[in-house]
């Protein structure tokens, strides 16, 4: 039996447990009465029409620990991609604590504090490279890995009841041409000490080898842009600072000149700079310049990989970009994945370009990507490395947490647990234990509402989509006596249901012998009948609204 | 220049140009002024909540052809996939043609008409395997080709203008299992006789080599289940025949009973029996019967290999199915591919799966599937045997059109030109040339009313899905004098917007002054108040809707 002043630490996910992206991570110590907490990111995820209507960025629901905010005693950014740092303006108000994170990655935060007018209550203080933190019973330290994007940072969390190895998101990149490689020292050393628990990226757990190296994509990169004549343009995330700086170099080194097209090019490329990075990036011409170079001469970087409609690529695809146009002769090379639920997307921009008969190179056909996720290969490395006593899968759908548990005890971790978001995980003292279920979940921002997925008006207006909507207005005087005809509106509805709508809501009224008191039954009554009315006609069951009216 | 009077042959496609699925291809000879047509494929594809929220099938619009009915001499069918046969029920009253097709293809083509209430006006010709239809001008002979599903069949159309080789979908499998192989000398004859155009099947295009064959899947499926302990379920696409044998042979050779779940697999295995094939299926046992085994002797083949939400296998992984539940130690094997778009759907019956401790095999991990379409090497082949003056890539979307039309002038096809529905290419006499733009576009199965894509209320359903409805009913005499509260409704908006809504409502209807002779400039007054309001709490814009009643 655990006492309940014994001090414990828990881990517990409120985002990215069983899900790509939104990673909220907890780390808390204490007793059962009392603990200290540190949150490791906070992240979005973007909102799909097929799912969430109208829903821009989806994000946790950490109310749970928004009533423990006096007790947070930081928030620590592994690095800087939207799925690790993108709800900050939205969930940061709700703690109010500490921010620290690498020079990078504060850049790129500090960008979006002001966006949201927040930069002055939000200050973020700067941890170095390999750098070191304390708060509380929690003493921190960075340790770089290498990742899609500069300054990825594992972090060693060391508590009085052991030490947690938590990743963030990583892979083995022997050459990662920007940036810092894998401190394998420092990780050996950890393990060395023992290591309580790997809290580890599950993304790649399906995938066989090892995720590849940026400089291979370099090589190949180089040699496909020599080859070709015509425009090309290339897609690329623009956080894989060093993804651009290969395409700029390959431009260069073809006799072409960079046009940066997107906002999100400029905007990381400066973040880049500012920290140092890019030194030797070629210099950029304007897109003014770039429509007069014949077109053996020009190389666009622009956005838009996952074929987001607002995109450069999407605007150029659709001949609606102002300074740029492509035609026959002309290449777009697609050096990104497709993310999962943006194929039809991507393919329909794809489809646009054909139309335009630009010829498309993919990782389907050429080399030109590398994921920035561990494959198992990599992940195998990881664990002979630290050697953890728990292996808690985080970052990845159920499918990846699951195989990643299964592939840690197949090395032999003697405790793998894979967990849903809410639930909270005692790591020591004693067995991994799931010890509580927190409230936990997603929340839609919605216009400038921050509402619970699949609740209230979200849900409303999914249920609109499918079967369209009638709201009826009864106009009706204090003895019951209709005083005009209803106001019936169908939205989203066939017009051959109107009759019959309106047929039926006259007959409930007929037969209703209205009374101010029975304002509920006779509006149940019209409503009903007006429902099956239409499904009689058209075989879906509109939303029905009803109102009454006492003139 | 070309007489109107002069007879000529001209290809027509009303859908399956430009998009995947929903194939309707139309032959015409004649003059200008008269023509004679047949139609080649009726098919649909399904809705997807994202673009068109409440439509279950959209099929092609093909009110030209119907406007012309009386010159259709018949629809063939060239094989039984729902992208090929799917819009009978519903496009035929609109032709009333005699259809042909081969036995098996019949067989469930007469289902579809049954469940239509259509079984006794749309008779159904039988065309033996390698057969002849004489309609008209159009001398048509089935030769038989491979793919995944019994019957497939292309059609060499003879006409006094030349021949054209419709390929319908197909792939070369030497050891197809079920049914012919592809009648290689008759294509070879063709070729040497001369043929003027190959309109043929661009899903592949993009792919390097070769699709595989299935007696190659049979050998790695059977080994697979040798190996599995546990209860065994596969989901197949259940009009791949030769597949669902394979699996059935493979449960036989490793002790395991076979139970079918899902209406399709009953309905397909009931078709190839009574079309001859499938002599040696071995027999099948109830669910009830399965559910009394042990789990090591048991495999299920069921429904939903693409996630359907209805389909068994959904079912199944939310514990929701009457007989069959599956845990640790049982394994799942999707032999199938993921459809583009249903990515997600599968992926999150994978992590369902997962979630029971299920282990999950699909064709990313495992050899358990292959394409029933050509690939680069297969398409090659093809165009050696044929040898067309033209090439006419259809049944693709534009990217894989345009690509096959460049692996088709590679292979020195002298021209190829890339279609889009609704555009009538002559294929002679002369040289190949788009001489008309006829209407064309997508119905949408809506409930059960037929209309137009992106249009009425379909495109009022999507509006509301992102920003919900507010609508008003104003109740005012004769005078303009406002009667009584306005009713508003709010769905699929924040409460919060309430109060603004109805305070600007109030402030317009003031201002306004309103006469019964005014009542338009009034309510649009209103819209515009109401939907700015909501605009300056939500940032979003609602559909908004005022009606006036005067009492």
């Amino acid at each position: 039996m655990i006492n309940p002043n014994d001090e414990e630490l828990v881990f517990l996910p409120l985002g990215g447990a069983g899900e790509i992206g939104m990673n909220f991570n907890v780390y808390g110590f204490g007793s059962d009465i009392e603990k200290k907490w540190v949150v490791v990111d906070c992240g979005v995820v973007f909102g799909r029409e097929g799912q969430t209507p109208g829903v821009d960025l989806i994000m946790p629901d950490i109310s749970y620990l928004a009533e423990l905010r006096k007790d947070v005693l930081g928030l620590v950014l592994t690095h800087a991609h939207e799925d690790h740092i993108g709800a900050i303006p939205y969930l940061w108000p709700m703690l109010r604590c500490p921010v620290y994170a690498t020079a990078f990655t504060a850049e790129l935060v500090r960008n979006k504090l002001a966006d949201a007018g927040l930069e002055k209550q939000c200050p973020i203080q700067i941890v170095p490279l390999g750098g070191h933190i304390d708060m509380g019973p929690f003493a921190i330290d960075f340790i770089s890995i290498t990742h899609s994007i500069p300054e990825p940072n594992a972090l060693a969390i060391t508590t009085p009841l052991g030490t947690v190895v938590h990743t963030g998101d990583w892979k083995l990149d022997p050459e990662p041409l920007v940036g810092e490689l894998t401190d394998a020292t420092r990780l050996r050393q950890l393990g060395d000490g023992g290591v309580l628990a790997l809290v580890c990226d599950s993304t790649n757990a399906l995938a066989q080898g090892h995720s590849g190296s940026e400089a291979k994509v370099r090589r190949s990169i180089d040699e496909l842009i020599l080859g070709l004549d015509g425009r090309v343009a290339v897609t690329a995330f623009a956080s894989n600072v060093a993804r651009l700086d290969t395409i700029a170099k390959a431009a260069s080194a073809s006799g072409r000149e960079i046009c940066l097209v997107g906002r999100s090019m400029h905007r990381i490329i400066a973040a880049a700079r500012a920290s140092g990075y890019l030194k030797d990036f070629p210099a950029v011409i304007s897109e003014d310049d770039a429509a007069q170079l014949p077109a053996r001469h020009i190389l666009y970087l622009v956005t838009g990989s996952q074929g987001e409609p607002r995109a450069a690529l999407s605007r150029i695809a659709q001949g609606q970009h102002p300074t740029v146009s492509l035609g026959p002769g002309d290449t777009v090379i697609f050096s990104s994945r497709i993310i999962p639920g943006n194929e039809l997307a991507i393919f329909a921009l794809h489809n646009q370009l054909a139309a335009l008969g630009v010829e498309i190179l993919t990782e389907q056909d050429h080399f030109v990507h590398v994921s920035g996720h561990p494959y198992r290969d990599e992940l195998s490395e990881m664990y002979r490395w630290v050697r953890p006593r728990i292996s808690v899968p985080v970052h990845g759908e159920l499918r990846h947490m699951a195989e990643h548990a299964r592939l840690a005890r197949a090395l032999q971790v003697p405790e793998a647990v894979v967990l849903a978001n809410g639930q909270m995980l005692r790591l020591a003292p004693g067995k991994a234990e799931i010890i509580d279920e927190v409230p936990s979940g997603r929340l839609c921002l919605d216009g400038r509402v921050l509402v619970r997925e699949g609740e209230g008006m979200a849900r409303q207006r999914r249920a609109m989509s499918f079967a369209g909507l009638i709201a009826v207005t009864l106009v009706l005087d204090a003895k019951g006596k209709v005083r005009a005809e209803p106001a019936i509106f169908l939205e989203g509805i066939p017009d051959e249901v109107r009759g019959p709508v309106r047929a039926a809501v006259q007959e409930t009224l007929r037969r209703h012998n209205p009374k101010k008191a029975d304002e509920q039954a006779l509006g149940e009554a019209v409503r009903r009948s007006a429902r099956k009315a239409a499904q009689s006609v058209w075989d879906k069951k509109p939303v029905t609204r009803v109102e009454v009216v006492w003139v």
